[in-house]
């Protein structure tokens, strides 16, 4: 089958992948879309060492169940983390922090960006008919956008700064304000700039923001500058949600953590089955954040256009 | 009067001190017994570029308040930050974090290794006949430990490992103790070591904690690498509380905090009239952890025993 492997830091078009099959408790998806999303583009600079098949943002329909027929014929979306099931943090209720966790396209396991994937039928969440596939591919960036607010008290009074306007920070401010909050997003792209502005969300100029004087803020940035910008604009006392994953290390300033009491809170994977119930109730309208759509056989294009400047999701079409 | 001063990286002692005279809403203290702290040696190395009278964990008695002259012959310790009350913290009830702080002996104000320290009366807690000095003087960084649990929550179940087990750590291990957890503390240190033990406290050797597996991490090193230790044994989702106020930046791998969903808090000062409640009810002794005691005059010999691999809290007798 097609599908796009990593290969030498760059996505390579491959005509003639093994067919998946799934092994027992697994279930045969066929893909129909899927996001392309700024940790494929890390992964493709050697974020994991992973060399299999790319992409875990993905809703498509199940053609094979051998476990359970049930599930033939359902458009569905994903969890990315394939569990052990028996390791300590799965025994503990934990299995998206499994010790020996693969994860769709980024560790140990190919993902979605080809015809077909194997996943476990325990990963799978059936999308309502109500909802496109347009916005159920924005299931598991919508979760992880969701997630934020699982670990962090956000109050509607708090002073809430969203670093960074790609996918993950409109997302994040779309939850946020869902919940009654009133963030403000710092934006660079005039695009960015526009679709908050039609969302109704307030946004500032990049490095614009007050200095110490935010609650929270969400760092959603995807570079290695973003943890260092987010500490300038925290207050003391303050939160900030730490979203992007870096290659390398970065220097911090430990004493300002320290001495002004900043709480740091790594943040990833979140809540699908709620994800999908709010796209479900429209609570959030994700699709105009689709920056253009390719066909699959076209996937090295799409990568050049995810990574230009200011761009939003680039779909493939499977 | 007699003080201590940072001079070129070293305490150096000073004959000639101006008395100080306290301002309005002040008191003149004379100090009766201070405590070398790690931060004392950090502000000799350059933090925070301060070259007054050294020193800020004290206690002794008021001598003179021109405002309110009840305070005069009650012994005190005191909040080592001076707050404007003015800016935004400070109006938003957050002192301790004031945008135009001083703090004593650290920041912008003579400290407490002299004979003499004014200090505003809002900053005093008297100190009960109960407690004797010996104890009195710990209760700035008793405090400072119990900031901690007023930061996170730590449940008698958690698996909770302290790292560092010099003054703040071992008292850290002890109010946790207090509260019916069960910490473990890594200590590098034979005296470190016979004083968990006789406080009923269980220790292991440095580096030996299993890696990936404290829900809580409770880092008091005071030292560079003391994070990355921290980060390497906590569990995915657990906290580590930050205590070590480092110099430079430091190296940190930020897709560890966000892959594994760890969160990190900063944490300073803490409440100074619950830590002296807790002395006089007797929860906490803290005398056994005293190293040495000099001399004012003998300063400069009392910091080098402060520095000495394993040294526990040395005392200056003012």
């Amino acid at each position: 089958m097609i599908g796009v492997r990593a290969q030498g830091g760059a996505p390579v078009l491959d005509r003639s992948l093994p067919d998946p099959r799934p092994s027992s408790g697994q279930v045969l998806v066929r893909v129909r879309l899927a996001g392309i999303c700024g940790t494929d583009r890390a992964v493709l600079q050697g974020y994991g060492g992973f060399s299999g098949v790319l992409g875990h943002e993905f809703t498509g329909e199940v053609i094979e169940a051998p476990g359970d027929a049930g599930w033939v014929g359902t458009r569905v979306v994903g969890r990315i983390t394939l569990a052990c099931g028996t390791c300590d943090p799965c025994r503990r209720g934990r299995p998206g922090h499994c010790e020996n966790r693969r994860v769709l396209g980024i560790r140990g396991v190919d993902g979605v960006f080809a015809e077909r994937v194997s996943i476990p039928a325990a990963n799978l969440v059936a999308v309502p008919p109500s909802v496109p596939d347009e916005a159920a591919v924005f299931a598991e960036p919508l979760a992880a956008a969701m997630r934020i607010c699982e670990q962090v008290a956000f109050d509607r009074t708090d002073r809430i700064l969203v670093i960074g306007a790609g996918t993950l920070g409109q997302l994040s401010a779309r939850v946020l304000a869902a919940l009654g909050c009133r963030p403000v997003v710092a934006a660079r792209h005039l695009g960015q700039q526009r679709r908050l502005e039609a969302a109704g969300i307030s946004w500032i100029g990049e490095g614009e923001a007050a200095v110490r004087s935010y609650d929270r803020v969400v760092e959603a940035t995807g570079s290695p500058g973003g943890f260092a910008e987010a500490l300038r604009r925290v207050r003391p006392e303050g939160v900030v949600v730490l979203n992007s994953s870096v290659n390398e290390p970065v220097p911090v300033d430990l004493s300002a953590l320290v001495v002004d009491e900043i709480t740091v809170v790594g943040s990833r994977c979140g809540p699908m089955t709620a994800a999908v119930e709010w796209l479900a109730r429209g609570k959030i309208d994700p699709t105009d954040l689709i920056e253009a759509r390719f066909p699959l056989t076209e996937a090295p294009a799409a990568f050049e256009r995810a990574a230009a400047p200011g761009a939003m999701k680039v779909l493939l079409t499977c």
